[in-house]
């Protein structure tokens, strides 16, 4: 049995509460025609993290990546609707079926479109489930079902920006992959997927969902503060007023990001698995299993460290061109001291020697349909550098991690992307190559603003790891009336940073579009730099001349590092079609009052 | 005697050339007067530097500092001079003087400024030396001299940019301070010194040159297509139409930036002093010398760095506003192997311990008129680093270094601006303090645009160590006419770099300003992120309308760094008064043709 799976056996698993994991898979839906596919699929997940091996069969780990890249390409929309669909459910058996009006009556039709795949369509044929599991290859037409809906999306495929992945859905429900990103539970979609709608699942082939529960029913309460960009998988902001308030966010306001549902985790019970998967580390023990208890008896570390979303002020680059993911403001960063263990402690412990070559892949225990984890990497040498502070944290704040934040450990890797600091870490990885996730391969890249998602190949372009130079104005606020002081200043308080430990050495405001720049104070650790992980806090006091009350003005923030980069003056030049990476000067129009 | 009295002991002084420097100091000037200050001088810089005190007494290092920064900055013009002085001190003996118009007149009149303060006035009186050095404090009027010309500076003063630090002239002779600065000989200063005339020296106190020798007399020879930005000191790029044609930058093409005359030294008798200056460094020897065979004799370590000047592409800047410091064009940087010892091996050797508050001081052996080295700090943490590759260089592209490289010595910090890569290398100190340096204290910052030289605070800025990313278009050149070829492109060449050892992971290129960006192909070496130390150079062919042939197209080069980090756009925003990293886009227009 593999080490993952010993790790794993100790979490519920988030799509069967109080069931373990890894032995239900998909039986948790009872989506039958579902649990067929996924089963298989299991099987070979649990080949690829079998941990025997060091070095994983090439074909499985495509396999693997193809799979994994395919559902979640796949995956967009559903599980909140279960709720709904139970009931339609019993609708169905009570044969008091909705009329379905075609769908080009229906856009215009309110909230009806999220209806449709759980509706029956009595214009349409009835199917049963070996006749569409026939239909998967291109050959044979492509049929999938959703709800209780059958659609041929045989002319879909070459449209597909995953273009063949969308295959591995072929013959089955779709279902289980859309239950999670619920961000693109869109009118469109669901528009454009009943266009393709051609019958409805046999009754006797219809779902069961009585038992089925929902992975978000452990999600933890949240502060209303925070201001959610999409609601499941929870992802949410603070205003950015109060950001600049303090210069250790409070925990409860801290953006929270996650990919997949919250799992839930007995501490008690709480294993995390070390494998150092090839003999280039030259490690002396390959296979370690730390308790919670484990990782506290190791030397305590505290390392102040800001955490940015890379997609942080996404919503300021969509305003030129519109990108894909959540649309995130300003407030998609937070600054804490974290405590927790040395990564490197850990590694060096097992005796691994620097490598160039190397990773460490991090994996958390929030599971996607497949079973497969939040996963991403970051090098061996970040990992293992004294001056790199990456810890197994299980402290921020001085307080224990709550449960968005990765209760009881997370990965903290100062100075890089928020996605690379797991969250709810159950496995860490010595490998040859980086995470082969999703989040690691095909998301969390910058291209050139041409690059669209025609021309789109990830795997030319770096993960992100360290962060640009960046700043933002928390007050005041785009529209705000200022107050101008008596001896004619507005004040300005925002914050800036930079990724890799780079300190922010300046930071200049104008209010008449560059004319004059003003430079602002600082509040920081006095951190060395390369090593300065924490976030700047600043003031500036920019004189107005008080003939311009009642006027716009338009107040601009420019930040510099250590190494003297300085953020781009706006996102037309930096504009990608992820949205990340989104550092041009940060403008913000009030009135002067 | 101190260690680097030692040292030095083996190095011809640049201004007594065949003299042993420690013991004469100015003797070799034979300017009676000069020599008396700064023999005087010369014995605080020797105790300074005595190497017994590990704490050098905080008095002695103020007092040094301002000595070295007042020598500075009052040190500009001159001894490139001294072969028209020594024309014309025998035109004065010969009693044929030259009559001088009033400075009014004399604006206009050609290149007769560079011999006012060699010629003697007849409307003026003339002062005896003692009566000269009374003048020596704001109370008694300051009074300086320079060649034969007697100066009341007392209400300059005040306006002097470095205020007070200018006293340590008063009642004395300038010449040895300016004798090194050369590219600021310029008719506004010193029209605007002979304003301030008031006499003549008596001639029984003339400075009497014959056996005086220069600096300059053992200036190495250069190619000829290096093209001078400054003759002496020497500083020279090559065309950097030729940047692009080699990833290693052939030596003799490598830009020169001297800050000083360059040493002639003598392999077999040369000597590197290093020494702990702190007990926080925890060493178990504070001394050692090394030879050179010492350190050919440790291991060869060899990395590929890019070397840039903090002032490259510094005419740009020019071009929104004027700045201080010599015009470079795009030229001041060059890629090379090196190859040498490492100097965390050197002081790993003598048990120095990692500590964030440390610097490693490096000294050259290229002199000032005080006897003050060339001097620049790294952090500690960088020398260090194993990832840091900071080498005490012998081979540059696998030959010996040569004489403007540092022969035999210069340490290569990678990923570091040029000015602390120190050649000539003669001691390193690990210390609590920066180096006290002009150059690492008073030059080579960064300040915001709105900085000017009334306001300026050297304090206020942290020292540049690594650079910011930049690009710059080798080929074409602006104004070139450009062959479109058949298939309607037009090929573009150049390099980018960034420091910190921070890959470059793409160039952009745009002809139409931003509408259509088009990503290089790199040629790079396969170095891991963060040790990324070579540069990058680039092929980019860019599509452009038949129909534009005969017109203008402007094409713009910006590059992106592995922490996403991005060129500035413009200059405007990133203007500072040293006009220092200038990294915004590189524009070129070009005509089609």
């Amino acid at each position: 049995m593999s080490l993952l799976i010993k790790a794993a056996n100790n979490l519920r698993h988030p799509f069967a509460p109080g069931v373990k994991c890894m032995s239900v898979t998909f039986q948790g839906f009872h989506l039958k025609h579902a649990a067929q596919i996924n089963s298989c699929q299991h099987q070979q997940y649990k080949r690829q993290f079998s941990g025997k091996t060091a070095k994983p069969p090439k074909s499985n780990t495509t396999m693997y990546t193809l799979f994994t890249v395919g559902c979640i390409t796949m995956g967009y929309f559903v599980f909140d609707n279960m709720e709904k669909l139970k009931r339609q459910e019993k609708s169905i058996k009570n044969t008091e079926v909705i009329k379905t009006p075609k769908v080009e009556d229906k856009v215009t039709s309110g909230d009806d479109y999220k209806q449709w795949h759980s509706t029956q369509r009595q214009d349409l044929p009835t199917f049963k489930l070996d006749e569409i599991q026939k239909h998967n290859s291109l050959e044979n037409g492509v049929w999938v079902t959703y709800g209780i809906g059958v659609y041929d999306i045989t002319d879909f495929i070459p449209k597909h920006p995953g273009s063949d992945k969308i295959m591995l859905g072929a013959g089955s429900a779709i279902d289980p992959f859309w239950a999670i990103y619920q961000q693109h539970n869109t009118q469109e979609i669901l528009t454009m997927l009943e266009k393709y709608r051609i019958g409805n699942i046999s009754p006797e082939d219809e779902v069961a969902t009585d038992d089925m529960g929902s992975p978000w029913a452990h999600e933890p309460k949240r502060h209303p503060l925070l201001r959610p960009t999409s609601e499941r998988p929870f992802n949410a902001e603070p205003p950015i007023t109060i950001l600049a308030d303090n210069f250790y966010t409070p925990n409860e306001f801290f953006y929270v990001r996650n990919h997949l549902p919250v799992p839930v985790i007995d501490e008690k019970t709480y294993e995390l698995e070390v494998e150092i998967e090839t003999k280039k580390a030259a490690a002396k023990s390959t296979q370690k299993v730390l308790t919670l208890a484990d990782i506290k008896a190791l030397p305590k570390h505290t390392v102040t460290a800001a955490v940015m979303c890379g997609g942080n002020r996404r919503s300021e680059m969509t305003s030129v061109k519109s990108v894909k993911g959540l649309s995130w403001g300003a407030g998609a960063v937070g600054n804490a001291k974290w405590s927790g263990a040395r990564l490197r402690d850990v590694l060096l412990a097992m005796g691994v020697q620097a490598n160039e070559d190397l990773h460490v892949i991090l994996e958390g225990a929030d599971l996607d349909p497949t079973s497969s984890p939040y996963g991403a990497s970051i090098p061996l040498s970040k990992a293992l550098d004294e001056r790199g502070d990456v810890i197994l944290a299980y402290e921020m704040n001085d307080k224990p991690l709550n449960r968005d934040h990765g209760f009881p450990i997370r990965v903290v890797v100062p100075g890089t992307v928020g996605a690379r600091n797991v969250k709810w870490l159950t496995r860490i990885a010595v490998a040859e190559h980086e995470s082969n996730s999703h989040w690691q391969q095909n998301d969390y890249k910058g291209f050139s603003p041409s690059t669209d998602w025609d021309t789109v190949d990830f795997t030319k372009s770096p993960a992100i790891q360290a962060m640009p130079v960046t700043s933002a104005i928390c007050t005041p606020s785009a529209g705000d009336k200022v107050k101008v002081t008596k001896d004619g200043f507005v004040e300005v308080r925002g914050y800036a940073w930079s990724g890799g430990g780079r300190r922010i050495v300046r930071v200049d405001i104008t209010a008449d579009k560059g004319k004059s720049w003003h430079v602002a104070t600082l509040e920081q650790e006095n951190e060395p730099d390369g090593r300065h992980y924490g976030w700047s806090l600043w003031t500036a006091r920019i004189p107005v001349d008080a003939k311009h009350k009642g006027e716009e003005v338009e107040i601009w923030s420019k930040a510099v590092d250590s190494a003297y980069n300085v953020q781009p003056e706006s996102f037309e030049n930096i504009w990608n079609l992820r949205g990340v990476l989104s550092n041009a000067y940060h403008r913000v129009k009030i009135l002067l009052n």
